[in-house]
């Protein structure tokens, strides 16, 4: 059996033929044409002892369902409308109930989201919420497949240590999405929920390049990266490089189109590096050197 | 703490105030307007040990999971168009994967359903999948909420037994609730999902009804009914009544304004009742008595 990244990439063959769509399978979200309108689409679960500790605050948990789906929406480009939310409760953690839909309906208000439907059940496993966002989006959206050699890649904030709790709490980068999908040189996007050297190369095969060169010095690290490294075997570097759930966007921008040093707003950002016509991605020290990263699991075609 | 179908009823109110919408909380599917065009959404799970057997074919549950949402878009009168899945395998039934993508592919085939998106990933609990079915309508749904006293109860199909077996291939009244949908003399309705009983109080509820009456020998029995009815202590009747999962549209119609005698293509359906100016949903049988049915668990208001 192949392993579930490869899987999921083979889905949208799997998948393919009944209709056409402007964004299908394999990108942060779906985009569907009703009658010229667009209509952006996502869905990812949160489930107990896989996404958050069991003994989580209801109320955060119920938030990170709905924002790590706005988070997909906003590395598209689009503006959040609606949710559906399916709530499976265990039998024995009713009482957790009124927190969690407290948390969705906190995070929906955040966002200017409407639910608008689900359901509510009862399961023999852990708490699983699962959260459908609808979102509005123009003609153009913010591909993962639009990159090329030479672009600058370049991230909304600091990464790193988000398992120090700031996982549960994410900040969607909505405003800088909607202003990033404005700008014809933003060639590509996604947001940073699986450690950033991982979602750069899902960005690389999207686009078909071979590799990537990021600066150390310009890597953001975040300070629950310096707090995590301090208390395990791992630099604060490579927590910034590896660890998950950050949801800022990561996008590449054609040359030096985006001056590094213009004024941040509305779109704080860093330059991190550029991608390149080589196999691999390479972290290059300020001493010239470059060392080839390990992407864990995910080494195919990179 | 309120029971579960109080508390969904309430949550209408708990999510009412960012964005108003077409149709919201409390319908088979959401009814969303993007610049004129009606896009209609649903998403319900299906869950090992509550929605089936552990032990069951997992193509069956593949497609259950796109077919009882597919059920609600065709109570709204809506065409399916697109689905995201969300499939989360436990740990220990990695090799059920392929069977479920194989019945999630064939029954969206079917339906005309382009799969766009979704998730895989792993869970400590029960193979849990969750479908969200995007559909095509017109400005007019069949909602929940426009019966009037005096209308006719009418049903598309025999009722009752879907356990033994039959609740692992609804058939969705598409083609049904599409034809139903345009005729302006449809006034509301729903699909059998909880049980005929239970879903006219629903329909009542939501129209704000007191009460309905059915004419026992016009119930349609199901051969399943009788089947289940052999072995255990209940009617084929009280299997008709009360059983779920049939997934039929049950719908209510102006006075007679839908001849019960004409011709049943595209819609074969059985008229069963009447909606009444009386509390209650009673079973008139062939002798002219009435009896109250016990509308399990949900007794309030009717």
């Amino acid at each position: 059996m192949v392993d579930e990244r490869t899987f999921t990439r083979g889905l949208a063959a799997f998948f393919a033929g009944v209709r056409d769509v402007p964004v299908g399978i394999g990108d942060d979200a779906a985009v569907l044409d009703f009658d010229g309108a667009r209509v952006t689409v996502t869905c990812d679960p949160v489930v107990a002892g896989v996404h958050f500790e069991p003994t989580a605050d209801p109320v955060a948990i119920g938030r990170k369902a709905i924002l790590r789906n706005v988070s997909d929406l906003a590395a598209m480009g689009a503006e959040p409308a609606y949710a559906l939310v399916s709530v499976l409760l265990p039998r024995d953690a009713a009482h957790v109930r009124d927190g969690v839909f407290e948390g969705l309906r906190s995070a929906a208000v955040e966002c200017g989201v409407q639910v608008v439907g689900g359901d509510i059940g009862t399961t023999p496993g852990p708490l699983t919420i699962t959260c459908t966002l609808i979102g509005r989006s123009t003609e153009r959206v913010l591909r993962r497949d639009g990159g090329e050699v030479g672009d600058r890649i370049h991230v909304t904030g600091p990464l790193g240590g988000a398992l120090l709790g700031r996982h549960l709490e994410p900040r969607p980068r909505v405003a800088e999405g909607l202003w990033l999908v404005e700008r014809s040189e933003v060639r590509a996007a996604i947001d940073v929920s699986d450690g950033l050297t991982l979602d750069l190369a899902t960005l690389l095969i999207a686009s078909g390049l071979p590799g990537a060169e990021l600066d150390e010095i310009a890597i953001p690290v975040h300070d629950d990266a310096v707090r995590a490294a301090s208390s395990d075997g791992s630099t604060a570097l490579e927590h910034a490089l590896a660890d998950g759930e950050d949801y800022e966007l990561l996008f590449l921008v054609r040359g030096d189109s985006l001056p590094a040093d213009g004024p941040l707003a509305p779109c704080a950002r860093r330059p991190i590096g550029r991608t390149i016509d080589r196999e691999g991605i390479w972290l290059r020290a300020v001493d010239g050197s470059a060392r080839r990263l390990e992407v864990g699991g995910y080494q195919h075609g990179i």
